[in-house]
């Protein structure tokens, strides 16, 4: 049994793993465009802010240790096609590699920022550790960067450059951060934090060109020019699946790989995991993609199980998610009022603004709590949350909540633990649903 | 409409308020041996420890924000008696005071530690803020504490003596601390903390008397004798109801008053809540005692309305707990396996380690969470966690996991949040649902 992975993200690891796991006679293959396997690019915008000391940090395992496990990882090897008919995939410099089982693991890249200049050199699209390396110390002697679009590497990133002093110019043709899932009222406080530290905001703006000698130096705006050293791509992600289309493999709304339970696609033989698919969404039914790494990760799981020949399913998704950005925490669940509105699912939203600790406890912070519910039934739809602790944990419960059809009268009458120095009397779940019980 | 409360905690004042936002022109009076309301009791320990830099953070309210609610407190006043049939309170230094409702709310006592010398000066009950400021200044003083039972309090305590650089020996004849509750694999590194601290600890030993000249300066043990400047009892809570059991009103099997869901005793016209009740376990139907502030102050609010002619419900518990033990937080749900196994619950148990960040994010904590489930259903009854972080949020999740029924495969399954800074790719309470199943 010959089993290929395209792909040495989270996605890929985690079918290859699993694969060999289910099957260790099986030949496991990882082809890999990248230099490196198993490292975490989610903490890149975290060592461009210097909390993480070090690049190095982020790797979570050595090349030999792959090695130990079993699977064949073959790093900087790019797929340029794969033939479903005769199970063969054409590997540049190694030529056709055959298969038996396929997954396809080939991920996302930043939706194009489709204007003149786009090919200059400076415009920096942070998803690669080795060109973090490089980039981080070019931005050592950085003035100022232009953030192109808000959205989940620019929370992140706009961070990172505040706390090295480099002048960020944020253009986005949104009207607050990360508009698509974030609701306003949501995000104020990091629109405030980004505010006081200087932060230039041009909601409403959109870049027509980037200029320069080479490497950029200019932005040209719908709202005029902006001097800048270096451009940081914050655009969506989208899935990258050119060699999947050109397969015939059948893709989604999304422009993802549509997969069943299984994460087998079209092709019988052909699986796919992570942010080249589309999963539907577990309250709107609506096919998303541009998940997270742990996403990405049981996603792999279960495709390189099934691959292997075992059975594992993956169920539609309530998408808990949640970020650091400066000193706030945000996140949610499902969906928020912005969101649930432009998909015309009716809602009724209650919320509640509370604290994480005793009132007079060190360290206690805000934390505020949104709560989107069906009418009628009153079952939990979505969340919206900001806070300075306790984010994730919550998003998590919530996204728990929402999958097993938790009503809100559930969570109004829910216990919380109180204890001064690690939770407050009232908790903010359980007053944003009185509240909004109270408001109907 | 005359609504007398007895006592002035988390459910005395959860009831006059509740009570008076139902019926604004009840008469509402709350009687309460301390000279003090609206006030965090639970924030002593953090006090002494000097997390908390002056016991007036405490304080929620003043006397004079009391008053303009319209709710009249009567300070340093005790009632004597209370006649059902009448309904009326003998109340000392006011003569008889009648009431239409009446909602008790007593509270607690330490457990008495029935030895010779019990009633010497230097043992100290962690209770009354007053009291507390006045032992708070005898501290600064103080060489060493004998620590009687490792219970809630000690568990705050003995971080706090340390901090403070007091020396600390535990006489406990329970195996380890907490051990009612807790389970010792997952309380092990608190013991450890406190090993390594110095911290002198006599699991399996046993006080047999308090000696000194008019203050406590010797306790003797079945083990030995002790010299120590003052003792802190950690005793566990019992309900204190000498008023309600000369009333003739039922009590149950703990020693807490019987309330319906309404918190309605015995007699019709009185209610109780906070720790003088025994409500029913949510599992194992077992009625228990000795909740938490935040549960005090619901069930308050439950008797307060009701009093005053409104309609509120109390659920049966799960009981979420958690509190910060030095460096680590410990919490959990319904009960552990050592508490299971003393009730005769069958269960099953998953168990597994894992990290509250990214591996290399700052700050990252190791975590610990033990699921145990019915077998066969494979609902979740119960958990126990240690942590550096997250643990409140996570017990409140379980908390509401149990009460709805969730099952191991659900937690399995879960999704959860993966940011460097706030989450790591693998949620522990999935992992442990993962290993509980692989385990069957």
């Amino acid at each position: 049994m010959r089993i290929a992975v395209i792909g040495g993200g989270a996605a890929g690891i985690g079918a290859a793993g699993a694969a060999k796991g289910v099957d260790p006679d099986a030949d496991v293959v990882v082809y890999t465009a990248d230099t490196d396997v198993a490292y975490s690019p989610c903490g890149i915008p975290y060592v461009h802010g210097k909390e993480i000391d070090s690049f190095d940090r982020l790797f979570l395992a050595t090349k030999e240790q792959y090695v130990a496990t079993g699977i064949d990882v073959r790093y900087e090897t790019t797929v340029d096609a794969i033939d479903p008919r005769s199970r063969t995939l054409a590997v540049a410099g190694e030529g056709e590699a055959s298969y038996d089982r396929l997954v396809i693991a080939s991920g996302w890249n930043y939706a194009a920022v489709d204007v003149p200049g786009a090919d200059l050199d400076g415009i920096y699209e942070v998803k690669y550790i080795r060109e973090a390396m490089e980039w981080d110390k070019r931005l050592d002697s950085c003035q100022s960067a232009v953030v192109v679009d808000a959205g989940l590497v620019a929370m992140e990133m706009v961070a990172a450059l505040c706390h090295r002093g480099i002048k960020c110019i944020v253009v986005d043709p949104a009207p607050w951060p990360m508009a698509d899932v974030l609701d306003p009222d949501i995000v104020e406080p990091v629109r405030q934090a980004w505010e006081d530290a200087g932060v230039d905001m041009q909601w409403g703006n959109r870049v027509t060109a980037f200029r320069g000698d080479g490497s950029v130096s200019r932005v040209e705006t719908q709202q005029g020019d902006i001097e800048s050293d270096i451009v940081i791509v914050g655009t969506h992600k989208v899935p990258n699946n050119p060699l999947a289309a050109a397969a015939g493999l059948e893709l989604g709304s999304t422009g993802g790989l549509t997969v069943d339970s299984r994460m087998q696609t079209s092709d019988p033989n052909i699986y796919a995991a992570g942010d080249c698919t589309e999963i539907p969404h577990g309250v709107s039914d609506i096919p998303i993609q541009g998940l997270t790494g742990s996403h990405a990760y049981a996603q792999g799981k279960t495709a390189g199980t099934n691959a292997a020949g075992g059975t594992r399913h993956y169920r539609p998704v309530f998408v808990p998610w949640g970020l650091l950005a400066g000193e706030w925490m945000i996140g949610g669940v499902s969906f928020g009022e912005t969101l649930a509105t432009a998909l015309g699912i009716q809602h009724v939203v209650g919320k509640a603004q509370g604290i994480t600790r005793a009132r007079y406890y060190p360290g206690v912070r805000p934390i505020t709590v949104k709560l989107l519910a069906e009418p009628g039934s009153l079952r939990l739809i979505g969340a919206q949350m900001i806070g300075g602790e306790g984010i994730k944990e919550r998003a998590d419960f919530l996204a728990m909540a929402v999958r097993v059809g938790l009503t809100v009268e559930e969570l109004a009458t829910m216990e919380n633990v109180y204890s001064p120095a690690i939770g407050a009397l009232n908790e903010p779940i359980s007053v944003a649903a009185q509240n909004l019980l109270a408001g109907l």
